[in-house]
């Protein structure tokens, strides 16, 4: 066994058939954590702080997220964090940084399916407003309150690929964005939290991400656009505040969003495969899948 | 030992020092947990619903929120929900929920002091806005998803009194409702959780909630004033969405707050003592407090 920090922490089920975190393996030529066919196994708690990257190798049969949904206390998500995506909504460029929140439920694995309630499957609403956000996602590694901005990478864990899965139609029914964004699996992330050692500050403020709807390539970014930063934001979010390890921060999405097209926004259909990518960090692919047995019952 | 329901689930820390859940014993003469003396303590978990409350007593040096931070998945608001507090403060009538979130992290006990950060301290920010919203909270206890309205009640454990404290220069400063109430222990919850078995759901229905500052009554309605009753708001929070044991729901506050007074609203200070009650359920009383030491590091 030897002692070190993990490069890209993964949570997998192994042939084994067992549930294990490990640190995955990358293929040649690739930064994608979601090609891995094999991960290092870590032996401990990640976000105690308290693990090993061991020695042992097993195949991986199944990417799952990265933490569990009872490992995140917190998801926050900043909106119209892009400067073109804000223009993109017609809403005014934020002064300060717009708060919601998905709940931990909302967490879904890599290449899990987007299960669509019966409450946003056409035509129980007529109006299809179905939309994918590729986002950053920061994961809070160290317990904090009142994180200055110089200090903020120390409390970063790593980073994360994520997906703010929204039906615009329930999401703008009410003056707060929740409605449309709540559901079971509407948060997907992974493949893998890339340690933030990786990455340089300025790195971050550079990050590549794009977003395919059926290979259909629909938003091309990187964080350079983005309005608040990811230490400006942990700082921001941590006055009189107490971030936990496991706590996600989704940094918002860049333009590109099917809701923002012109003349006709491309909405998301029952079958389609969305895959957001960042580089560096990995992929996630998830298909949107009407739950046919699911019945509402409002 | 003897098997059976809890009636009023108290956390506290004994005169033995230690921290334990116990079935509140009350005064004679009163529904209000919190003038509690002594307990029954309860072995087991009342969130698995495997536990029983035993036969032994204790004293009790301090009352806790009845569930721990770590214990509440996540605590779901809903905003503008009785019909003469959305008149009074001016926004439209909900035609659906208004869902917001707060961390769980905010969730304090029934006489801990309200810590007000640097940022929401006068003179660091030069309006002071901060106001409390005595609400009646739902707390799950069974595990579900697409609840029916029928139903809702099997999944609801009990009932405490809530303080959604708001700062509403931050609240208002973007469209998304949570910056101005996200902080550490901005969300007391106590002093016990009420078996919903003790209320009809026609009681639940018609609960007269009160707030106070420093003794000067503020509110006075009853869930009568509510737009979306108690099974209806569980039924759709469902939708598409597990709810989990330990889960709170923030049902809304009635008019009355501060934000709604004319000519001039009466904002609360530091040293106010805001007493939020609700009848059956019991009564929370926070002290706001300048936190002097904490600074912003933003």
């Amino acid at each position: 066994m030897s002692i070190k920090q993990f490069t890209r922490l993964i949570r997998f089920i192994g042939i084994d058939g067992k549930i294990h975190y490990g640190d995955a393996i990358l293929p040649h030529n690739s930064f994608d954590a979601r090609l891995s066919k094999q991960a290092r196994l870590i032996k401990g708690s990640v976000l105690s702080g308290e693990y090993t990257v061991t020695d042992s190798i097993l195949d991986i049969k199944k990417l799952l997220s990265p933490l569990s949904s009872n490992e995140i206390p917190t998801v926050r998500c900043i909106g119209l964090n892009y400067l073109k995506h804000a223009i993109e909504t017609n809403f005014p460029i934020p002064k300060y940084p717009v708060l919601f929140y998905k709940p931990s439920t909302s967490v879904g694995g890599p290449i899990d399916p987007i299960m669509v309630p019966s409450s946003c499957q056409v035509p129980n609403i007529p109006v299809n407003s179905l939309d994918y956000e590729c986002e950053l996602v920061v994961v809070i590694g160290k317990k904090g309150k009142n994180i200055s901005i110089a200090n903020a990478f120390n409390h970063i864990l790593g980073y994360t690929v994520g997906n703010d899965v929204s039906h615009r139609e329930w999401q703008t029914r009410t003056s707060q964005f929740n409605l449309g964004k709540m559901y079971d699996g509407w948060a997907p992330i992974g493949p893998t939290i890339v340690n933030r050692n990786e990455f340089t500050p300025e790195q971050v403020a550079q990050l590549r991400q794009k977003s395919f709807v059926n290979g259909e390539i629909r938003q091309n970014e990187t964080t350079a656009d983005l309005i608040f930063g990811v230490p400006y934001i942990v700082s921001f979010l941590s006055q009189g505040t107490t971030l936990l390890p496991g706590d996600l921060i989704f940094m918002g999405t860049p333009n590109g969003v099917a809701m923002g097209m012109k003349p006709q926004p491309k909405w998301v259909n029952n079958g389609d495969e969305l895959l957001m990518e960042i580089e560096g960090i990995g992929s996630i692919i998830n298909k949107v899948t009407y739950d046919a047995l699911e019945k509402s019952k409002l």
